[in-house]
């Protein structure tokens, strides 16, 4: 079931709206005993927080978040989960006051306005309600509880395309990442980049863009097979963040034009259980992780959000054309990209502690 | 939860290994009242049969379906779903006798031998127990009692690419799947398949495949965001099956290096809620269907079974090497296809009942 | 799964400690569409709310519920759902400051304490925690959305004993549930119940209670067999409730004491649809309802805390002995009851949806 | 959702009608490693198997079991779960040819069959189809799955009272309770109840029974609150077993009539843990198992199937009377004993697995 709700053992329920008063996060099936305060989650958020520099929508929001239960101070003075459920606040700030009349009557083409009121006969039209890419403020809060229980996990997140210009992969150092607002490993990249998104964001437009993610660190042995397995459920979870249309494992559309020999991993000792030769398979076998680290890509379309008319429908089925005025992202991928990090350590977490009921 | 359950509703639960004395599936949450007999699903079966075709591994299997329960003979002498659980068995019969003692000591490359090993300390070697791609059989069964939930649905599945040979979508013709063992839609490029699968069989090596499913006849308003979103759903349902390494929706990839402007499917009135210009997006937004074709693509890693010897580590972890002999299919995308078909159908037969749950 | 999770189809996901700062839910998979504001919630909250009478502990909430999500006022100027979650908080307001040592160091016996040590090994003992019956105002607001769910439903719920005194079932009047502060239908026993719990208050003391709850309106054929049968899921509800031991659906245990014609429901033709001439069942056969009323009965055990002293021992193992001082109910039975009419919502609420899902 | 699956963790799905060609069970979640071969089932199920005795029903079936998938022989020759589905597998044997037309079309008061009617309209009447306690068949063989999961614990269920005849708990010896066809601990009232039975049987009654299930070596530390607790998840398991009416944790009803005091169950210092002093409690606080025995009680009605005339209505609705020849338990609570003591097998495995989830 779980319309609103992520995870098999750990668990994030979601709930807000882009307008409402607030939106959170209930954090279910965490282990007892972890270190967790705001001081755990609030950079997260404010990797993903709107407003950060030009190439972001202009909305601005704290997106301070607040612990409303499963912690308490034990006798060290430090927070503590307690086993059960975390309810994670973040209040809404900035609603600006704007006329929505032109939304409520007409849908946007590429939102999911039309498909909101043809399934639930009704929508909250402000800012996308349910639908906005806000939402995922709560996953990133929650994504920041599940990292506290895969500590062995390093997650690393960054953009390797936009608008059709790829990264230079001999070029790519992650340390560059956090030194230019685009989470780009290409220093060169990130400037050519600048001016990319900077034409779109003048001419009313948007870009895509595809981001990689890697988890190093996580051991053989999370995913369960055959309807659990680790690289399914990723695949869930990436698909399911705003705006994403495709998701790849290791080569993915790739290693479908490699022969069987290219694409082989052979397998070494180690010291520490194999050594791989390769990763083609970015970590996952039988829908298993390997000890390899677990790779994947994921394409975000170009913001639906645009300047320009785009012909449409109004509620009545009318012809009319609509222009999305307002602040938007020029790339939504890019403030994705802590999203697609988040969503990585919210699997792999809820593997680990899959793996340990049935495994021990 | 649900390691070997898939759905939400409409639940399967499979069982069974590649040379145990049978396997199957559970199908529960299935409407009462449907037309249901072992002749409405063997002709999937057969379908995805091995044997058919040179192309395909020569494992001779009949797989003839028997329907154990949830189904009984009204008054009309037509069987019907009850609404109870049904059970469908398929017997394994050619589990040829054959020497397993090079797959039980060492670990197959690309397979899943390792990360099973690494995960339960034992396994099930003969064939690949739980992990070969024998399990989907179960799946296109329970597949054939989906259709019957949504009959208003029509599904497409065909192989767009093989070893990196695409179609002509200009020359392809749907009518030309069934006339070729590739499920290609493209008479010419099923002839240069025809040389190329046969090369590489007869190399001992392997291909890689695109398979394109679309779905016609969905209407708007199936897919529950945000966690149970139908696109993300279908990603997991996809990236599940075995071989799978990317997916995408769709223009997936491909909507990443488009701007907004171009991305967009604009809408029109039409006789029958909106007609819309493009679909870009794969008849879904928000994760919601809008009555558009549903569309994915598929990414299917050449076959990890290889007649030449690759590097591998056995199961006390020293250097050796294996070649995978035995009966294979030297491309596995192409009997996935019926199984990518199935999974479509079991995901919108599932959507339609959550949809019909919360919505009425 | 689902620690935390109450429902299948409506779901409902609870969070909060006794003395954090706020508790709440989220409703999740409520149909869109439906009247809902604070105004619908808080008169049930004010049913359950403590400090009402003398028979009830002290502790002063008010228990004034925010809705911060899932509804949004349409153009008719009402507040609806929209088929997205709700999110419902109550802020804890009472919570006296006061010296916690002594229940820090020593387990309350009949109390959570050890248990969630035992578990956890950590423990929020601020008044019991997440494992105090103020979670249960969650379920009573929660329970208000489910209402709305139901509307063709009503449910009476009600006390029928109170420390082994029962009520008079021929002098019982559901007009009077309301007249005394008891949920006690017959005015006789409310009377004596007075007089009962005064004494057990004044002495420390506490009492327990057995609890009816009556659903009319419920259509035949709601309940899944075998696994989520009507009464199976009304008993799990029931004794999840703190200081539940027991539940009846029907008669009960007294049905173990009938013969098979004794404990016949014969059926008559009806207006619209069967007329049963008894209804031993509770209107409940095979795990599904057949259009009689719904009936269970629940025992609630006395209240734990008590001011005796009792042996126990501290959280070294220690000998010691324990007084609950502090405010606590004389009989938790009677504030339970609306937690009872609750989880009766809730459990009918999910199975409308869920019979629409598989059956139409 | 889980219409035919119960469990979180450790999951089973059964399927099969009375009258099919065979029932079943899967299990999934168990852990690798176990041994497990149809020797380790098979005396549950013949404990279960009708026409043991002339107090159960005559129906003739072997009830013997196959594992058809899920295990795999190691080289030490022991047969071993691997970690993947446990497929388990029952042929009926003895569905005896007779006339269902007056079951067809008539509905039997306290049978299923006119809720499945109103459900799913239309029902497999051969013996009741899904709603025949032969489904029970399919949780002793997975509860027998379950024993090895939790090997620390033993779990006596027996047989306390029949027909309103209670044993004398002095009298009681567990010893007893192979040595007579009632899983009756006290030798006197076993003999008491070969007359009452009989008497029944002879008249073409039936009788009500309660039984009692105690696990003793259950852990302190079992049980997830606040929505999948200990004891909600035994109601939710014992409720939903066939004819079962009530079900009691601990004291149950009892515990409702004591006061505080009375009721506490206090702890000293023990070897290992507390030493708990009473046991009213049942072995649970909170939800969570407190180290001490489980305790449940659970409350079967009458065999609904009698051979008086009792009224009812045909499937058009018009009155007639139904008389339920065949062969039938004349008190199904002796048959239930087994079920009882799966059920408890099967809800202590899943949660220890859950807690091994949650808290390593």
């Amino acid at each position: 079931m779980s319309w609103n709700t992520f995870g098999r053992v750990l668990r994030m329920t979601t709930w807000g709206e882009s307008h409402g008063p607030a939106l959170g996060a209930v954090v279910d099936g965490c282990p007892p005993g972890l270190a967790l305060s705001e001081a755990e989650i609030q950079p997260w958020l404010d990797a993903r927080r709107p407003g950060t520099s030009r190439f972001t929508t202009q909305r601005r929001e704290p997106d301070a978040v607040r612990v409303l239960s499963g912690t308490f101070e034990g006798q060290d003075g430090i927070q503590r989960t307690t086993g059960t459920p975390i309810s994670l606040m973040i209040e809404n700030v900035d609603q600006r006051s704007k006329d929505y009349s032109e939304v409520a009557k007409a849908y946007r083409p590429g939102h999911a306005d039309y498909a909101y009121d043809a399934k639930y006969g009704f929508r909250d039209y402000r800012g996308g309600g349910r639908s906005s890419a806000r939402e995922t403020a709560a996953r990133v809060a929650a994504g920041a509880v599940a990292r506290l229980v895969i500590p062995e996990v390093r997650i690393d997140a960054y953009v390797v395309e936009i608008g059709g210009d790829a990264i230079d992969r001999a070029n790519a150092d992650l340390a560059e990442i956090g030194n230019n607002p685009f989470w780009c490993p290409d220093a060169e990249a990130a400037k050519r980049w600048a001016t990319l998104v900077d034409e779109a964001r003048k001419a009313g437009s948007s870009l895509g863009a595809v981001v990689e993610c890697v988890a190093h660190g996580v051991p053989a042995g999370w995913g369960a097979p055959v309807y659990a397995k680790l690289d399914a459920d990723l695949a869930g979870a990436m698909m399911g963040i705003n705006a994403v249309k495709a998701v790849e494992i290791g080569d993915g559309f790739e290693a479908a034009r490699l022969t069987g020999e290219q694409n082989a991993d052979p397998m070494r000792p180690g010291d520490d259980g194999p050594r791989f030769e390769a990763n083609h398979a970015g970590g996952i076998a039988g829908g298993i992780s390997t000890g390899q680290p677990v790779v994947c890509r994921v394409a975000f379309k170009p913001t639906s959000s645009i300047l320009s008319a785009v012909e449409t429908i109004d509620k009545d089925g009318n012809a009319t054309e609509i222009r999305t005025k307002g602040r938007h992202d020029p790339c939504v991928g890019i403030r994705g990209t802590p999203v697609v990090a988040a969503m990585m350590a919210l699997v792999l977490a809820d593997h680990k502690l899959l793996d340990r009921a049935q495994c021990g």
